[in-house]
């Protein structure tokens, strides 16, 4: 009878729990939060490349795989940055529920945005990692020249000049980039990983 | 320097055909399309856990993970119905970018919706998948029901009933779920992965 064929083979869906043992880690989305200038991308890219060589499944999304793609059809009101971050936590929890370690970085700066993402989440799969860095510093860097063009009223709305940042109170991770270079930050998320069972200590490739 | 240290390490960032050596397999997207009814799903299902079992990374998009997470916000106009489905073509592109087999199984009735993600894909990474089953075949079948209720006018816009489905023209396969069982159309499709070289032909976990 089709019908009860139907759900038996729904009851032989590949789980979550299968992916993660097939790749012999678990999975869950290190949630990159911070500043512009931060160093969000540049150490959730490093963080990737040294989960990678490990032999860990792995996927980065940031502004230039989402911004372009996905959310192409979202401007920067209120409401389409928060159905910016609503998307992009949707996409992370297909890509935890898929056994991939997922780096996601943006400014993502109101905690409730972010909190809704961690609700996505089952515990213990969404890690917020605090890229903490002072706003004089984030402006001193300016790698992109952000700053410079909202303090002269060329981009309205930016986080830090014009529009709050709201730093996360209860982050699974906290990375000061002013004090520690990216190597050491990203030393200080793999050693978390590690030692809260998310990855093998020693694991290699 | 900081902005040349940022560009240093962009430059070093994982790439899709290092994920995919990483896997032992090229990613792709099986696009599962056809009538409510048809065999999509289960046969979704089957393929994943076949691809699955040779240890391969594996990832099923369906209505279940996705029209109640990402596209939750979208309902059955003709536009959003269109968003629907850019939307997981998208998300298709980014499992693939991840190194991900994937299986997107959708109704998706409209060729110039489906020829968007095809778009959307870099070249024999969209595999259209045409699940071929009579509407009266799968009108007999009707495992939920549907096509009962659309019948009698309490669903409105449905595939095959009162809304065009539109058949693949040029499909990478077609697969019949009314003359093959879908044991046999599952092995037609890890047949055609193997031999052209998206799997190991005899890759086993």
């Amino acid at each position: 009878m089709t019908e009860s064929t139907n759900i038996t083979w729904h009851d032989s869906e590949v789980t979550k729990e299968e992916r993660q043992k097939l790749n012999g880690h678990k999975s869950a989305v290190l949630w990159f939060t911070g500043l512009s200038g931060s160093g969000k991308s540049t150490l959730s890219v490093e963080v990737e490349k040294q989960l990678h060589h490990k032999g860990l499944r792995t996927y980065r999304l940031d502004g230039d795989n989402i911004r372009h793609g996905l959310n192409k059809n979202l401007g920067f009101s209120p409401e389409d940055r928060t159905e910016n971050i609503r998307r992009i936590g949707e996409v992370s929890r297909l890509m935890v529920d898929a056994g991939v370690l997922t780096l996601s970085a943006f400014i993502s700066p109101y905690k409730e945005d972010r909190d809704q993402v961690r609700e996505l989440l089952p515990d213990g799969e969404f890690l917020e990692v605090y890229v903490e860095c002072s706003l004089e510093e984030c402006e001193n860097r300016d790698p992109k020249g952000l700053y410079q063009k909202a303090r002269a009223g060329e981009i309205k709305g930016f986080t830090g000049i014009d529009a709050p940042y709201e730093a996360p109170e209860k982050p699974e991770l906290t990375v000061n980039t002013t004090t520690a270079s990216i190597e050491e930050s990203a030393g200080q998320i793999i050693d978390y990983l590690a030692g809260n069972g998310y990855i093998q200590a020693a694991a290699e490739k």
